[in-house]
């Protein structure tokens, strides 16, 4: 079987490899595409070194393609990229919200990407990290209201957006005043609540998506969704404070137990150790960190809780590489004519 | 008139003399007080020189005494301090909670600074931040439940705050491993979610303040409140995401012209022009920023607000000053026998 990756020396491409590398996923080739300008790079994929080609405008030879390079890459060639016969999952926000194309997050309805119609698409970051924790929850105690606040890394915007971090941060420390390119104000030592276009609802792309996409995943529109998305200065991993009210009511004894069974949730809730979720702790981690739960202060029998995943890997690279991984345990990835 | 400032030599000492360099208070003495170690240093209030004293254990012989030296320095000591017989504004949570001690943030309840009995409180500067935005909108419009997430600055904790933040990040940077003395973590590039010390019930002291003194200031015990307080790798100035469910519905432009009209608010919030509230530009400033306002997706008639103020002046010494430039507008500086 062969996997291609689309966007390959991108930030989530980088990720895209190492996840691979440790994968269950079967495969025996892997083809690296970029963009013209990337093209010609020489990476090391399990010892062995790989040159990244021009991403083709036709068929790629390929049983799984992992596109990261963009909705508009991904809206323009995925249904050429089809046609050699192997299913897109795609890391843009380009087919989202088509109906025929699954949204999936497997350890939530990862039965969802089995119908696939040659494009799944994996779901933006913050949704995809809050989700984990919360489609439990919903599933046993029934979700009414869901208010997210996120504490969004850099990295949201690839490599260039935690150069940029880095680098106005050294400017900073030297005295000098931060510019910026990648963000829409100086991000060093700034908050900026803004993460995508402003809607013409008053909220951000950002925002919208994670209602629209909680929605489509839990397969639930009668969830009451909300977000404030905000970029801070850090490199890797979203944080997101989320307030829930619930049908029945629930302890945070019960949660965290429920929680401790879930698949990709790592509890960590110790107050008294000083262990709850953190970028430093969950950076590089592939279970999203959940902790700080506690009865909900506004809804009775509610439950208020804390979580930080990486979103270059649950967010990103590692859910795309779990739904290939899902479609072939599930014996979903047919065997294809190569072109 | 004489005003005293007690913690002269700290982040919050500092901005109090800025703060009084440009009020509207009238008095022609100023005296600087510190702990032992401080003492001595000379410091530079309207050309003139003034040396640090340490703080007395006995009465004070100044009409305004601004404290900002830690609660159990106000604790042990204000109730000697005012039997010099001025009235202490005390910036710690040292009597915030006593019936008798009024919690005061002039433009919402500045009438209850007239009832004082010698010590007047100088809220915590998460709630006198949000207190400024939602005071109003409470007023008119009746806040039912109230969710707060923060963003909050390393001055929080004091210059040694914003020494560790800027410190470690440089040993970052510089590839190094970062510490920590004043967090509980490291904080550059990191998120805390941990601010004070943990209750029983799973909230921080922190969290439990903004309930507590939200109730207290607005003088309404059923308005339902939570927060989630997070330290956040920035120099000055919280932000806090707010969501409100009102009694009476609202629109986000009924809640713009409330704003815009109400005293120490900025309303910022044109995201067309990428205006909303940022420690960038709500640093140094006076009025706390609100922007972002926009119908909630979760209440039927809520509203959805950003917020960033300057903790170090309205969550500080910006208040306490207000305190008593309201206590002498309003004849309240009684003519004290000087001891």
């Amino acid at each position: 079987m062969r996997v291609a990756i689309v966007g390959a020396t991108g930030a989530v491409g980088h990720e895209l490899m190492q996840v691979l590398e440790r994968s269950t996923l079967r495969f025996d080739e892997l083809l690296l595409y970029a963009s013209p300008r990337s093209a010609g790079t020489r990476l090391t994929f399990r010892g062995q070194e790989l040159t990244v080609q021009v991403t083709p405008e036709g068929p790629i030879d390929a049983d799984v393609i992992l596109a990261s390079a963009g909705g508009s890459v991904s809206k323009a060639l995925a249904h050429q990229w089809i046609k050699g016969g192997g299913v897109v999952i795609d890391n843009s926000s380009a087919f989202r919200y088509d109906q025929d194309v699954p949204l999936v997050v497997p350890e939530v309805n990862g039965e969802a990407a089995l119908k696939h119609q040659g494009i799944i698409a994996n779901p933006n970051c913050t949704t995809a990290i809050a989700v984990v924790a919360v489609a439990p929850i919903h599933r046993k105690y029934g979700v009414r209201r869901m208010i997210v606040s996120t504490y969004q890394a850099t990295s949201g915007a690839g490599q260039k957006g935690m150069d940029e971090l880095v680098e106005q941060t050294r400017h900073v420390l030297d005295g000098q005043e931060a510019t910026h390119e990648v963000f829409a104000h100086p991000i060093p030592f700034n908050v900026i609540p803004h993460i995508d276009s402003f809607q013409d609802n008053g909220y951000t792309k950002e925002e919208m998506k994670v209602v629209w996409e909680t929605h489509k995943i839990l397969g639930d529109d009668s969830v009451r969704v909300s977000c404030t998305a905000v970029r801070i200065p850090t490199l890797r991993t979203h944080s997101e404070a989320i307030t829930l009210e619930l049908e029945r009511p629930a302890t945070p004894e019960q949660i965290r137990e429920l929680l401790a069974a879930s698949a990709g949730v790592e509890v960590r809730d110790d107050p008294s150790g000083k262990l709850y979720p953190m970028p430093l702790t969950a950076s590089g981690k592939y279970d999203v960190e959940v902790g700080r739960i506690r009865e909900s202060l506004v809804f009775d029998g509610g439950i208020d809780l804390f979580v930080a995943g990486d979103q270059l890997l649950k967010g990103a690279a590692l859910n795309a590489v779990q739904i290939a991984e899902y479609l072939q345990e599930h014996g979903a990835l047919k065997e294809r004519q190569r072109i």
